[in-house]
């Protein structure tokens, strides 16, 4: 965090409801930062559920091994979340299974719960055993603090290498029934689908039985975290999670992911989402572009998101947009090297608005000047139509420059 | 060509051998470079039979979908190949085709041969109408002065952000003719299989028919080509040839690609393939380390390969071992992210001979200093076994620095 605040950081935290039946604390293990919290806790109201998403690495930490396990057979029930900093306990064998559980068994005797109704994450360098005592050690001091609301507080306390603090939310209904969402994520490398390094958290005062809660989840992610790439190298960490208090007072009972009733809320859920994974693409490693592609013409929804993300990853795109060039011969090629259906001779590529590239070559005399404008703003707009069937997708990245490789060539030294 | 020769380079082009019933020229157009040769004229002896391999992009250039129609419909034989540097031919719509055809039949009418004998490859700019003319006014003079043997001039003309010229060959045998092979490549960025942003020719004046050609060279690049990456991107022009002229003198006839009497010949078009592979590699744009990946312990071999290229193409890999930083944290994340079965708790990463994890986690007190060493080094080894079965693969690649995104994120302009 000695970085400099990336440059397409919003100008401040934004303003987040209070969720009801939700309570966090923060503090300082002093077990790799110094001067700055690095551990928090959740608690949650009785009765709360839950719904998660996680890495698909073959080699997940111990922490996402734990949260699979529980959310498998915990009744779909939470009452806390205790999350780190500055250490991952990923690749850490039987110590890191251990250092779980005596984690979550030490918060679940200061919140007074099952174990299996704790969830854990952790989030820093891969290999080292975690020193979870430091852990514990904090957790009464955390329990005679927890308070409603300060966001930015938990947000700051889970930052890796990620250069300011990241949250949305808003207030929206479910029938009748005013609910908040509010949602903390850190990540900023080894962000790729599916999903990013990328931890993030979303509480809700809503009633919501955990089934539908998970529905609602793997809707919202598949429109945000899962359109989102970095450097296309996903972490063994990789957590989102949805709690769900149902603390906001009385509420109608659904009857699924479907119930009209929920209209507003999955609308606001998603907008959360989107937010939350557009905030850890702003603070991409080294980013000053923040690029939205837009592709159209595929075969069907999952190819388009295929070919979206061959041009979000492509490292010759990646770099001519971090120099301002609108080299979109090296989207033509992203987009051949995809792998899905695509037709040369009907491609269209628009950047900025401009047509730049049609039916297979440049279109001749198109106006340089804006397009070369639009490439020197901090928002890059790349729409692409393939020519093949009715297939969209939309996919968010970042530029690759030379502050991806300052930050990643001597991170862990 | 302003850029400094790669570190990585050899310290001299290496001698080859004259290939009987080839002869080459060279000139310059002045299309894009100036003072140096840019297009390259081979002439062959009839009856010389020709194999090809081509980039799998869907946007494949101009001349890649000539060369793929001549290897089908030319009945296996080719009698020329020319190649220009500076524009690729790339999605340039029907312009493009016509430019080839023109440059192709000009190039016919100057040795006398069918079209469809003739192959062509461009190199260089996507989107940019071909001058061909340019090229078709140096056939003259090209013509007039073919002749044998100079690799070197060959290999420097078709160069494009190449920092060296790259050759390779040796001298074989087939039952007891002595025969020789003779190529050369260009390519250092948007190089990830299947294949390069490469062209590579090889020559050979041994006498192999064509369906056995074909599969020779199969073989040959899925052992080389095949196995490098630079910066995951394809090109919409990778091109690999090889032409067997025959003209070593009387040679036995051949029962198919296994036959025995081609076991030396097989071996030695594979060496001289990787060779030429690995000198794309070490020339890699901005490359200061040549890896080399080696995975053991995959389901089978393609998933070894797939898990191997995970780890080569990884941004996060790459960049730590520009910082000469062994953070197999990095290469655990690479592995679990491919997709692939990985035991996680079998997982073994060995750098430079040094196992740093096992049993998925670190070796407790593995002696850092020779790791450390080894990372300083310009060869960068890192052996991986996952813990399944038996799949093997051998990957090779290079680091991502500051070079890199210097080179292209102000390529074009």
């Amino acid at each position: 965090m000695s970085d400099p605040v990336s440059p397409l950081a919003p100008s401040q935290f934004p303003t987040l409801p209070d969720v009801a039946g939700v309570r966090i604390a923060t503090a300082e293990t002093g077990m790799k930062y110094q001067g700055r919290d690095d551990v928090l806790l959740v608690d949650m109201a009785p009765g709360t559920s839950v719904a998660g998403v996680y890495t698909k690495s073959r080699a997940a930490s111990a922490p996402v091994d734990w949260c699979r396990k529980s959310l498998k057979g915990g009744g779909g029930e939470a009452q806390a979340l205790i999350v780190n900093a500055g250490n991952a306990n990923a690749f850490t064998g039987q110590n890191g299974a251990d250092s779980v559980t005596r984690t979550v068994e030490a918060v679940a005797g200061s919140v007074t719960c099952r174990p299996s109704r704790v969830f854990a994450a952790s989030t820093g360098v891969i290999g080292e055993d975690l020193p979870d005592q430091m852990i514990v050690d904090q957790l009464g001091g955390m329990v005679a603090e927890l308070h409603g609301g300060d966001w930015e507080t938990a947000a700051k306390a889970i930052m890796t290498t990620d250069t300011f603090a990241k949250g949305a939310g808003c207030t929206t209904k479910i029938g009748d029934q005013t609910v908040n969402i509010a949602g903390i994520a850190k990540g900023s490398g080894m962000i790729a689908p599916d999903m990013a390094t990328m931890l993030s958290f979303v509480f809700t005062d809503a009633k919501i039985p955990a089934d539908i809660l998970q529905e609602l989840l793997y809707e919202a992610v598949g429109q945000s975290f899962n359109c989102i790439t970095v450097d296309s190298d996903t972490s063994t960490s990789d957590t989102l999670m949805l709690f769900a208090t149902g603390a906001a007072g009385e509420q109608p009972v659904l009857s699924g992911a479907d119930d009209p009733q929920l209209a507003a809320f999955r609308e606001a859920l998603s907008t959360t989402c989107r937010e939350l994974s557009h905030l850890v693409v702003r603070d991409g490693e080294g980013a000053t572009k923040f690029i939205t592609v837009n592709m159209s013409g595929a075969e069907d929804n999952a190819a388009a998101r295929r070919i979206a993300l061959s041009v979000a990853n492509s490292p010759l795109v990646k770099t001519a947009i971090a120099g301002e060039d609108a080299n979109w011969g090296r989207i033509v090629m992203a987009v051949g090297k995809a792998g899905e259906q695509a037709d040369r001779d009907a491609l269209k590529i628009i950047i900025g608005g401009v047509a730049v590239a049609e039916n297979g070559r440049a279109v001749e005399g198109y106006d340089e000047a804006p397009v070369a404008a639009h490439m020197t703003g901090a928002n890059v707009d790349i729409d692409v139509d393939v020519g093949i069937g009715d297939g969209t997708a939309t996919v968010w990245t970042c530029d690759l420059t030379h502050g991806y490789i300052e930050i990643n060539a001597d991170y862990r030294s």
